[in-house]
Order: structure tokens, then sequence, then C-alpha cells
């Protein structure tokens, strides 16, 4: 095997070969739910939670994926196992699913009709697009555009229909190429990153909005523990742009990075401009707690 | 030729073949504009504003089809005249175009990257869904969750992000099987169909909401004209489920069906709960534009 | 005595003759508080909590009910205890308060000008609704209005003005007549039921949202102290649609019925679809509390 | 006959003698839709618009009332034809309907499951706790609570769950015991006043809210139609506190008193404070469509 | 006399010596409305519309000036005369008025307790930092914060209390240097600049938002009199970033600079790019009615 | 030294010429940051915090003061030490900062562009406004306008464009003069007061809004404080007036009166009208943490 192989509703296909048709409710209605997990040291990580989460947002979007959460998570594991050959020992790879009604004839009624399409892939984990921020920090940027807010639909869930996202985080590259976006919801509170969640951290309290207007995120609540085992306190409460001002930290968690620290947010330095202490103890609690040192992992893959 | 043919990004593609890659832009991010046209007596409605639409929607979504809207509108008409070689004479065809920022890595930024991917097909339009309303109308009813805001995302912007409709008209679906969408936005103001926009008569006059909530819709404007010349009062306001509660008809408008009658409003008669004469006049109205009987077409395809 | 008596403004009628009249406050201007309390064996339940949430309301509504809170008191005792001879001994009741501001004249001013209506009824506690749904569940659906934000009427303040709970809940009767409404406030958080307050469980634990959208129900509260009791975790939060879709258990509570089970919400069934383990060990708890297990009670009802 | 008569359900009683049950569905659910029309010189004024609009409610509150819109019509002049024996040529009456969904027993539904309650009444027209209004206006003034929002309750259903309505005149109350409410909307715009509409004049326009937050006036209705008379721009549009803040005159319109000017607002005048030259037109406008001068019969009811 | 002279609250003195105590309201309280018109060939344009609007925001500001509207008047003309004398002959001036509370003690009460403090200035009209514009357009831009609703503070009522514009403004110049903003309301509907009124040209159609959002400028007003002169159509609606990104033209309008074109907006090009036809014939419109060519005024004033 | 001194920009003026001009950022934009702290026995109480909150107003407010925080600080106490010289040893002063942006030309952009302006002014701490209310109470009332909401501008940047609460506070004064300000924010929830903060007392808990719409007070913390000295349970929560309406005690908190109680809200007694214990209470915690009687002096000050 030279290809890593995508396992494309029942069948294992070459990732180049891995296609749709363009009449799947994953294009036709974004009628797709996904989540994203990742390997550390080849290990998957809470891959549990993650199907479970998948499977929470197949029953809220009415997606019958066809197969019991056991047999996804056996198709996800033996998937692994296969393309993990292809893989060095020092890299890591994503396990992303995406699972969309199927089938989707244009007419009155969306509702599911055909077999759901189930999409499993492991693509590298190319963090080269993040390194340079575990050392200088990314510039943490609002965008003007507001959360879509939970009466329309619920960030939680996860979805393919990220249009709004992919809006937001292209306004806030307007500002800076190393933007990263502070997504505010409809009454201007912190939301969430577009694909990650915010934490500041203020005389040495680590304070992260509320699931309650974001993604639930696992690397955000791994990130809690982690604040737990290493006796800082931490608070999920809401929180405004001027806390972020303010604040003597600003980070992002998301599942490919652990940890991306902010040092600029709009235009002003976050507290002394640098990365700061707390969020480097978390990075390192993440390296106790995986065995993977990601700054260097992304270290190592600029330098290849 | 014994298939349809789909314009897949400068190709010829059997439909049964055109597919995309799952790391399409389209499927990963639902970064995909639309826009839907319709034939009748085989001939394009309004093609050209539907493109223009189209370039309106892919300026706002920053996305770069790579193609001149001259080219497209070629592409469009010469796709259109291989397909309706295999259409009968009496039925007509859609024409559908998706297009999507292309190939999409993960990483921290969607800007497009890759050559847009660009999908233009002609499926056969099957009004066989939405037949019986024409005689018997359908059944309008409010889901609760409420249409995305405009400072969340414009539904101008023609998008396949569609999963809040995708639910939205699942929600209604379980009142009655017959039911259809009248989306309220986050003031409880009418706002649309989930593909279509809602109109009522009230003492003789038209009145549907301003498209600011909600799709500028062709077949809306296009009603508004036949009513013009028709002297029919219209009014585009703020319309409120009172309004419809309390009208002597109700009806949505959209490509494939032209106007469908709702005869029930969540549960009560609409006027006499028959379809009615205004209802008619307009579907009159746009047989007399266009040349097609579109209920003579529905009743034909049920009989078929 | 063989007809239930009512007390009306300071005299005891019979039911049948307990008339106001249709220029009274209460029917002219919706202007009149309320509270239900109930018997359990025969004795008033938290009567003196009811009571003072009754004044409370009253002065909000800037209503002087002429007598203080202490002959209220009993008033409604002496009451209970002549009625309750006509109950039999496995049967229980109602204790209503409404008090309004009086006689209203028609003209420019609704301040209080004449003496108070206060009336007191003890109807029988009628538990045949809701019997079948502590077996099977009822069915949890949400309306399309939404509450009365606090900044326009304060949900505490317990009244008769109830226009909007009545229009709610029949809105969620055109799904299945089984159906109980789960109300969202204006920004698509879960207020309460018609009359009742929603709570779900999720992992072991209980959570309700706070009270500041919704009525303070004393049942309310005493499902929360009964959680403490039996040492199960509980949690007053915000809660929105996709935490009732994803919980393991759903149910309400109210006065007369306790604690009533949700086992599908929005047509998908709640956790397995039967009721849970922890409503049932609830309303363990309120047989523990009070001495009576409402479902035989309701069962009884039934059968007799 | 020496005392009025109420049509109650079919049944023609005096008035002190109507009175309905404490569990109507008017007292204990407030759900109970109502409509207010007057005579001039003992003919009732636009009463077939007075009762459509209630019908309308009916409608939309879901109460059958059990009897045609004819018959509904065909009782009220028959009482009323019974009832201005007893009123003087130079006095004017109220016609009043109520119409509730009858007796409502406690339980899991509020749908109507008896026959309505149908109350008509003829009460006088008393003038005067509006009649120096006329001379020297009222205080026009804005509460601090808001409108209850049509996603909520639509203020064109006309009810009688009338608390917020009751609670917001009281809260101007505290201002000045001339007050009289100028009620907005939860964005801040002017809805209306209790139980009228609001106006303003300013460079000699006349412009009042749009009804979409707050009554369909048939009395706004003919003050715009007496403004077409008389030749005066009018316009339907938004208002703020700051376009009466800045206006030349203000003024409320209500059935009972046609037009009441405010000559000051929020404590400050409106204009030079006196009552001005459209308001006076348009009264004199109201005198030559009806034959009765209000002033006057208010003038003459103090006098007398 | 060789410095431009100040009206100081009744005396006249010079720029330099143009001061108030620390303890004025203007400065303690922000509590100081404000009005600014400029000269035409040293003319003022439309003063008496600029004193009445400066009274009306005294009104509703609740500031007693203490002196007449006509005597506030003659005092700024006098000064005019005496300034202009030292401006030279193609240049021109600002008149700018800024009205106070007066003195203000610290304590329980602001209600103006002193006499106000009235200054009137003539600064020089310096076009320079718009200048460019006028030849490549500026960069509108949307910064994230959101206008002040009118139910907090009404944008009519002209006044310094102006933090919320100031740090919009620079939110903006995060992105571009010269970007000018484009502020949003918190519906996401478009408002006004931080300074000036927002327009866009589509299809030959001039459209703005309506005054109710944003300041009631005298300069849109008068721009929206030329498009009738010219024989443009124009209309005040409801406007989204959506429809600047697809307008064909956009500008801006304020007092010092009449018309300024934005050629950008939020990094795309607005039409094709360049200032458009539309308005340059504003422009030149202004030049008909005003005698001044202001963008060759700017010109002479960069090279000068 | 027979006149105070005020700090303005490193000099030292006497208070009767301490003076800046009208073309001040403080005055021309309201764009100017502020902290009131005070003395208590001629000490300066918490100023530290007060000149680290000042610091991150200016951050936010994007304004270089030009100094650092510990020259601040050595200013201030340096000018605190001269001017108390002039005290009598039972009064205490106020520590007021001011810092505007300094010069602001007018032009199209509001960035700092010279040097700040820096006020610092020790002003008699004048309580006879307040006296009366130690014994009796103030009435707090609820004005109609709603608190500026965070996504427009963050209460916590503590500055002087206050035009907001200075009209907010004046709509309370048409009620009562002896009203002082319960400040709603645009959802209706308990925000704060002109310039301080909101508690109230139910069942011996006090209760505040968390800081998260309204100023995050010095006095507000430590009343906290004082409340965890005194072994009084205490909540930050969202509040209604509903919850002040049914308090037992309504109090204000502000640096120069540290506790003032309210007696009646909105024209009804809180609890039984009379200042209650708790109140009583954490005034005698301000006596025993800063060496004064606040009441004492406030009185002596009447009387002297």
């Amino acid at each position: 095997m030279t290809e890593r192989l995508v396992y494309l509703s029942g069948e294992l296909v070459p990732e180049s070969e891995a296609k749709i048709s363009i009449f799947d409710a994953a294009v036709n209605l974004g009628h797709c739910v996904t989540d994203s997990a990742r390997t550390f040291r080849h290990s998957p990580f809470k891959l549990d939670q993650h199907i479970a989460r998948l499977y929470d947002s197949l029953k809220v979007a009415r997606i019958n994926p066809g197969i019991t959460q056991q047999d996804m998570l056996a198709a996800t594991l033996d998937l692994l196992e296969r393309n993990l050959k292809l893989y060095r020992a020092e890299d890591d790879c994503w396990i992303v699913h995406n699972v969309s009604a199927g089938m989707a004839p244009m007419g009155p009624s969306p509702v599911q009709s055909s077999k759901a399409t189930i999409m499993i892939a492991n693509q590298p984990l190319n963090l080269t697009g993040w390194q340079k921020y575990y050392h200088e920090g990314c510039h943490a940027v609002t965008p003007f555009s507001r959360q879509i807010p939970s009466q329309s639909l619920d960030a939680r869930i996860k979805n393919r229909s990220r249009m709004f996202y992919t809006l937001a985080e292209q306004e806030v590259k307007i500002v800076d190429n190393d933007a990263q976006s502070v997504i505010l919801d409809t009454d201007g509170f912190v939301a969430e990153n577009k694909g990650g969640n915010v934490f500041l951290v203020k005389n040495g309290v680590v304070r992260t909005p509320t699931s309650i207007n974001g993604l639930a995120g696992v690397t955000r609540q791994t990130t809690l523990e982690i604040c737990d085992t290493l006796g800082i306190s931490r608070e999920e409460t809401r929180l405004l742009p001027y806390d972020l001002y303010t604040a003597d930290e600003v980070f992002f968690t998301s599942t490919p990075y652990c940890l991306m620290p902010a040092t600029r947010f709009n235009g002003l330095p976050v507290g002394d401009g640098q990365v700061g202490p707390v969020s480097q103890a978390i990075l390192k609690g993440w390296f106790d707690l995986t065995g993977v040192d990601v700054i260097a992992q992304a270290d190592a893959q600029i330098n290849s």
C-alpha cells in the first residue's frame, strides 16, 4: 500500500479516489455532520468521546448513519491501523469523520431518503501553518460578522455547513495574514474561534466562555482538566473583548495544535506581547498527558 | 448519448460519474455557492439574472470561479443544448450551478488556495412531490428554529451550507407530511421558505416580506411583475404569523413550481381552505409568460 | 353540604354559584394574580410558600388584596377543612387562589379603584389527563412562539393573563395530542412549560433552567431538594433544545402531577424512549416526602 | 326597563347580574378576545369593522364563538337598540364584546372544550376622565417595561390578557397622575398607548408607527382618513422618543375619546406646550364625520 | 487681528485661549451637544438648519443654552464675519457649536445647575486628509463594535460623548490607514460612518439607510436633493454589508468633504474599483449648488 | 497655599485655573477615561487598584498616557499631600483622574496624535446631597432608556462619554427629586446606577448583578468582601426589577458614599420601607475597615 485509504460507506478506497456524488446531501444541503480527532504517538486520543459526540450530532441533525456507534469505532480503528503504516514514527494524523444524509433528490422534502454517506479519513497532521505561533503567538482578531445564534443552529451540532466560519475567518485575514478569529455572538460576547475555543489568563486564573454559544470542544475540556491537574484556577463564564484586551495571556485550543498562543488582540499587545507562562505550562501539561511535544513536532515538520 | 452530462470544472462527465473529492471545500467547509434556474418549453428562463446573482454570491463568499460570467453562461447553454436532447418535449429541466472554493486543505486558513470546483447540472424537473398542492394546497407550518440572521450569514448569498434550512424543514414534517416551512427571523417576522418565498393575499392585495431577511428570489420578483401585469396591487413589507392566519390566500414561490398554494396554516384553514382566485390568476399569468402550464406539467408527470 | 364551596371576597358560596362580574379586572384587564397548591393525603403542601409567593405577585402587580397574609392563610385553611369533607380519602384537591383588582371601570387609568376580588377554590385534583404519561411519557414539543420576555412581564408574577401560554400550548397540539410544550425564550433558550418547569438528566446529572426566564416553581424547588436528599447531582443553568435532544431523560414538574416524564422530544426518542431511572427515583422521592404515590393515585382515578 | 342589559351567551341579563364563573377561561386563562366600538349620536360607528376584527382575533386565538359574524352583528344591534332607550340624546355608549373559550377545566390541555362565553355590553361612554386633556393636553410618559413582542403575542389579537398594559400604565402614574403611556417595543421604538395609538405632528406632517408592533386601531385608521380628507400629509413609520421630544404636537387616538392631545412628554413641553392646530383640525374632522363634538360631549358630562 | 476668535459663553477670545474648566459638564459628563456647518465661498451653508438641529439636540439633552435660537444665529454670524477676514478667498471654514450644561459639581444629580457653556469656533476646513480619496476612493471597512442603539442614546442627539465612534474608527485603522468606518447597528444593518452617512449606487439607483439608526445628516439630505435635481432615483431603506459588497459604487457624505468615494469594501473592490460616474455627478451637483469645487479646493490645499 | 491645586499634564495649577482647550479630545470626542478614588481619614483607599483600572481603561480606549503607572501614582500622592493641608481633619476628598487623547484636530482619523491631557484633582468629598438617604433611604427608580450594550461600548472602560448616564439619571428625576437610577440593560436585566452598583438583600442573602453589564466597581468589590468578613452570604447573578420589588432591602454602592440605602422602588416601599439591618451592618463594616463613619461625616457636613 502506498497511498492512504479512506473509508467510504463501507468501502476502503485510496484517498485520491475518495469522491462523492455532486448530488450527495453533503454537497447539496450541507447536511453532513463531522468530528475530528487526532493521534498522539500513533494512538488515537479520546476517540470514544469524539465518536459519542458524532452520534449526538447525527441525532440532532436527523441523520441515520445506518451503523452502530460500536461499528463506527471498529471501522475507524481498522482504517487507522492500515494508514498508520504509512506514517513516520514522529508524525501523527487526523481521524476525521463526515457523515451525510446520502443522495439528496431535489424536491419538497429534505428528509433523509437514502443510505447515509460515511467518510473516514486519516490525513497527515500538518502543523506547519501554526508552528510559528507556538513561539511568537498569533494575532487574535474579531470579525464583524456574528456567530450563528443557537436558536438558528446550535454550534454543538458539529457540521459541515461552515460558510459562516469560512467567511468570518476571511474577514480577519484582511487585518493580518497571521490573524485568527475571535468570533462574537449576537450580543457581543466571545463565542469561539472558527475551529477552536478561546481562553484567557488574568491574574493567574484561566477563563473561557461556557460552551452554550460555541463548540463543546474535547480539546477545551482536556485543557480545563490539565488546569485542574496543574492546580491552575479556571472559570467558565461570559467574556467580552474588554476581557481579552486586559488579559495577561490569550490562547486558542483545538484538536490539531492543542494550544496556540495569541500575543496580539486587535492590534494591541496581549500582556507583554510574549507567549506567557500559563500557556507554556498547559502545553507542558499536554506533553505530560500525551507523550508528544507538539511544539517539537511542529518544529520538526518545518525543518523537514 | 444515453445519460445526461454534468459540467465539472471544464469537463463534461456523465451524471453518474459526477463526483468530487471528499476534501473539496464544498464538502469540508460548505464553502460553495449555488443558483438554480429552470427551462420552460426547453428555454432557460431569466438565466442571465440567475448567473448574475451567482456571481454576486461568489464575490461575497470570496470564491474566485476562475472563469468569466460570459464563459459561465456559454458553458451552461452548451451543456443544456446537449442534455435537452434526452428530454421529452413536455418535460423541463433544472439548470443548477454549484461553485466551491476547490480543494480545501485542513489548516489555519480557509482562504481559497486552489482552483474553484464548478458543477453545472440539468436534472429533470420532477414536480410530482408538489403536484397535489396545486389542487389542494399544502400546509404552511412555522418551525421553531429561527432564520440565520443577516449579521451572521446573509441569506442572499445563495449557498450550500444549508443545515439550518434542512433542520427547519424537518421540524415542520413532524406536524404533517404535507407541511412546508414558513421560517421566522429572530424577531418573529416571516422570512422565507426553505427554498422559496412566502406571499399572502388579503382584501385583494398581494403582500410578501421585503428581501432583507430572506432570499431575493428571481421567481419572487417575477411574481411581483405578474401582479403588475394583471393589475393586482402588491406590497413588500414586514409580515407576522397573524397576517398569515387572517389572510384570504397564502402561497409560496420558487423556481421549480412557480407558485404553490397553501390552504392551511399551523392547523387552521387559510380563508375558506381552498386554493384561491388570486393564486390561480398568478399561475395563469405564469402560463401566459412562459407558455407552460405548470399544473398540467405536474399532472402529466403524476399520470405518466 | 353536598357541593364544594368557594371563598369569594369574604363569602362562602357553592362552586356552581361562584361568579364574578364581567366588569371585574380579572375579566376586563387580566389584572389578576394567582397561585395553585395541592394537598397530599388531605394535607396542604408548602401552603405558606404558595401564599408568600401570591403576596409577592400581588405587590408587583400593584393589587392591594385588602387582607393580610395571615388572614388569607386562615381563610384558605378554613375553606379547605369544609371542602375536604366531600373528598374520598384516596383523592386530593387543588388549593387555588385568584386575586383581582376588583371592579374595573373603563377610563384613562387602570389603577385599582375598588376592593380586590378574592377567589379561593378547592377543585378535585384530576390526574386522568396525565396518567398515561407516568407510564409511557409524554411528547415534549417546542412551540414557535417565544416566552414573553421579562422586560415585558416577569413570569414570576404568577398571573391570569395567560393568553400567550394558552396559544403556545395549542401550537404543540397540532403536532400531537400528547404533546406538552417546551417554551423557548426570545434567545432560544428553554424557559418553561405552560404551567410547569422543564428538567433533563444527562450522565446522571439533573439540569434545569435558572428561574430567571420562567416560573420559580415550588414544585421545581422541591424537586431540587429531593435530588439533594437522594444524592443526585443537579445544576441550574441555561439549556437549549440540543440539550434535550441529547439528554438521557427529560421531565416536567408541576403542582398537580409532581413529575411527568417525556419520552419523545420533537419527534425523536429521548434516550431509549422509556421512562428513565432518575425520573422514577424522584417520583419515589415524592412518595417518601408526601406519603402519596401520585402514580397510584392517577391509576386509581382512571380505573374508577 | 330601568337597567341596561348585557348579552351573555344568548341571554339578556341586567348589567348588575352579568356574571361569569370563576372557572371560565376568561378568568383562569385570560383566553378571551375583545373589541370596543362606540356610538356617535346613538349610531354605532364602523361596527362591522370592529366585528370583523373580533373574528380575526377569535381565529388566531383558536376560540370558536359558536355563532356567525352575522348573528353576532344582529345580537349586537338588537342589544344596542334596547339599551339606547336608557340614554339621553346627548350621551353615547360603548359597544364592547368579550368572547372567551368558555369553561376551562384544569388539566394538561387548554384547547377549548366547551361553548364559548359571549359577553356584549353597552356601558355609558364616560369622558370625564379625559375631559381636561382636550383643553390642556395630557402628559405622555414612557414606562420602562417594554411592549410584549409579536413573536410572543401579537398585539393585533385584541385580547383581555392585559396584565402588561395594566402594569405599564401604572408605571407612568408614578410620574404624574395625568400621565398616559407611550409604550416602547423591545428595540425602543414607539409601539402604542395602553389602549390607543400614538401620533405626532412635525412641520405639518402627521406621523404614527406602523401597526406592526401595536394595535391596528380602527380609530387610528379613521384618523389617517381624516388627514387625507383635510389634505394633511401623513406617514406610517418607525418613531423613537427623540421624535416625540422634538415634535410640534403629540396626540393619542382611541375609540372613546377619538383624539387626546399630549402637551408634555417625559416632563418637557411638546412644542409650545399648548394643544396644537393640527390636533384641533383633526378633532374638527371627527365632528364633521360623526356629527358629534366630543369635546362638547365631555364638557357637558363634567358640568352635569 | 492675527488670530481667529472663539465665542465662549458671550466672550470673544483668541483660539489659543479658548479653554474651559476641567469641571465643566463637557469634560466630566460628556454632557455637551454640538453641530458642525461649513462655508462655501465664505457663505455659511444651511446654517439655520444646523442651528435648528442644535436646538433639537439641546432640548432632548435637557440643556438650557440660556440664549434664543435667534441670538445664537446672530452670535455665529458676527463671529464668522470677524474670522473670515483671516481666510484666503479660496479657503473655507468650519462653523462648529458646542454647548454643554456648564459647571458640573460631583454629586447625586446631573441636572444642569449652572449657566451653559457655549463654544463657537471657525477652524479652517482642512481637506488634506481626505484629498486623495476624491481621486482614488477610500477603503470602507466594518468595525466589529456595533452602533449604540437608539434605546440607549439616539444618534440624532448630535453630542460629544463620542467614545464609541472614536473606538470604532480606530478598529478599522488596524485594517488599513485609509479605512473609513461603515458602522453596523446591533442587528447588523448599516448605520452610519463615524461622522457621516453611507450611500451606495446599484443599477443607477442611489440607496442610503433611513436616518432611524444614524445621524440625520444635513449633507445626507442635501445629497438626496441633488439626486432629485439630477434625476437620479434614490431610496432610503435598510442596507446590509451584502448590499455594499455587490454595489456599483459606495460613498460617504459629511459636512467637510460633501462626498467621499469608497472604492474598496472590506478588502474587495467596489464595482470596478474606480470612483464611479454617479459619485462624480453628485460631486458636480455640489459644485453647481454651492459654487465650490471641493476637489479643486482639496487639491489646492495639498499643493499649497 | 490657599487654593487646591490640580495636576494638569505635568503642571500644578490652582483649581480655578485648571482649564483645557475646547479642541481637546476630552471635549471634542469624549475620548477621555477616568477613575475616582477617595480618602478615608486622609488616606487614599485602594488607590493602586483605581490606577490599575485607569490603565486598563486607557489601553482599551487606545490612549497612550505618556507616563507609567508608577509615575501616575507618584504624581497623585504628591498632589494629594499638598492638597490635604487645606482639609479639616474630619473631611475627606476625591482623587479624580481624567486622561484624554490630547489635542484633537478635525479630520478623517481620531487616532491619538498628540500628547495625552492628564488631569488629577482632589475636590472635597461633599456628602450633603446623599446625607438624608443614609437615614431615610432614597427612591430607586428605573429609567426607560437602556444601558449601552457591551458590544457598543463596554461599561468597564470607565470613561467621560457619559451622555447616556446623564440622560437616564434625569429621566428618573421626573418621578422624584430623590430618585436614583436603576438602569436596565437591553434585555431588561438590572445593570447599574449612573455611577454605582445596585444590590439587594432577600432572606439574608446579598445579591448584585455580575459586572458583565456594568461597572466593575471597586466599592462593589469591597462591599462583597465586607459581606464575607461579616459572614453574610452573597451572590453575583442576573437580577430583574421583580427581584427589587420583592427584596427585603435595596442599596447602591459607590466611591463617595460607600453604601446608600433605597427604601422605595418605583413608588412601592422596599420591605417595610425603612433602612434595613443588612445595609446597616455593611455600613458598620465600612467603618471598621476605614475608620470613618460616613454617616457621621455626612451629618457633620449638613450641620456645618
